[in-house]
């Protein structure tokens, strides 16, 4: 049985409780809060739930103590950077770091890499949503005048999104100004963008998100291949599943002796799936 | 640069020695038919695109040499039985040999492997075509009176598929008669199966195939998680394409000493694809 601690019990922390609990090859073996004391832990893996900018702290520090850990790190631009952080610090303790497992980053990077090795030349389209855009939320909330707000993510097609931003204005504000203000925000600037005023944003809350992946491309001199990848589905819970799948993957890694930090590109996929290895080929090859 | 050489010369073969051709870090260092000698071979990896049944005895003969292979044997039942008769042969020649490198088997599986890994309990429908089946196709040329045929798989959705049998007849022979042998064919007894007369089968050739894949699953203990992937493709071109991308694999692991037979669902995805890995990484995750 493989021993998962979590660290950090929001959203993502209660999926991967329930994604533990539902799983015939694990145990849960401790949840942490953010200031509890995290050494000598009782678990093979830890899977880190707290803010996305709180990880790469949390992951070394655990990684140091020779515990695998998993997050879903969602900053693009930095997670090669946080996986040669990592590396050496994993290595140097045999452990094993899974990193950015989640669905975006994550499972779809993986239908980005096969599809970029079914069809090596061409374009891969990523649309986002119909779905809450957690850093666009922020960045409406922190405008002066609101109160409340959520951002949705709506996908345009070709990799184009536009944003329905929804606030509910704290008392005095007007609400022309604050859609200026909003307007004007370099998150927003770029994309089109429409601001609505509501009486109440809690009651606009579901964490329903979805993707739609397009490539068309070129395989050897053949064009026209044309791959399609959809899903609609519950975002904490899909990101919980995938952490705890790649939990698994990153215990059997370490059980290789293969040490070291690893985005899910870099794994087998067959490594994130519990049970017999000839079950899983004769079923799903 | 990575030596590949082409073993059997149709439409894969074809196919493959186009996808070497596309690609920069690769040269193609033969072409082998049939009954060539293949011994010796300059060749750090071979693609084999003979006829699947043949592929387990040349795939031994040559991993025997220590040299890769790559093939798309495409016999659901017997990949994993594949499997433990070449794992051996490739382990002590110090080579790879990757197998079922198409598309399904091939990176349909991975597909497969990925959406059980986000959402394990539920059921995944692999819906094929519309597109030309070899062994229905092979099945119904077998019938007496049959001249040449095509039998096309129509996707019915939830893995139903309807079969629509494209004949030419022999002088002589009766439609009737030869409808009612092909329906009553184990090939084509269990599914719905429509025979149509043309007057020339060869005017209907396309390599045209498509999937349809659908998952509606569980992450943790929320249901109603729903996945699709959806292709539209050139058959031989995709397959070619894929069997290079995995000849890729298979020297990348031989390279690490990780010698002995793999499945697509075994790879780290990165590994079929060329370049740095830095840039792959900050590209596709």
């Amino acid at each position: 049985m493989i021993k998962l601690a979590i660290l950090g019990y929001g959203n993502i922390g209660k999926a991967v409780e329930q994604a533990v609990k539902s799983s015939d090859d694990m145990i849960l073996s401790g949840i942490f809060h953010h200031n509890d004391n995290i050494e000598n832990l009782d678990a093979d893996v830890v899977a880190l739930c707290t803010p996305t900018r709180e990880v790469p702290a949390f992951a070394e520090k655990i990684a140091r103590q020779g515990v695998c850990t998993v997050d879903s790190f969602d900053i693009h631009g930095r997670i090669y950077d946080l996986k040669k952080a990592l590396a050496p610090v994993a290595a140097a303790s045999s452990s094993v770091s899974v990193i950015a497992a989640g669905w975006d980053p994550g499972s779809d990077s993986v239908v980005r890499a096969l599809l970029l090795a079914a069809a090596p030349k061409g374009v891969t389209y990523t649309n986002f949503g119909p779905g809450r855009s957690m850093g666009h939320t922020v960045a409406a909330k922190s405008v002066a005048g609101v109160k409340d707000a959520l951002s949705m993510t709506i996908p345009l097609g070709t990799g184009i999104h536009r944003r329905m931003v929804y606030v509910e204005l704290e008392a005095g504000a007007e609400f022309q100004e604050v859609e200026k203000r909003i307007l004007c925000d370099d998150y927003f600037a770029h994309d089109e963008t429409h601001v609505l005023q509501v009486p109440s944003v809690e009651a606009l809350n579901n964490v329903a998100h979805g993707v739609n992946m397009v490539r068309s491309g070129v395989s050897g001199t053949t064009h026209n291949q044309r791959f399609e990848f959809n899903m609609q589905i519950d975002n904490p819970a899909l990101t919980g599943q995938v952490l705890v799948s790649c939990a698994r993957a990153a215990v059997r890694l370490r059980g290789e002796g293969r040490f070291g930090c690893y985005t899910m590109i870099e794994i087998p996929p067959i490594y994130m799936l519990p049970g017999d290895e000839e079950r899983l080929i004769r079923t799903l090859v």
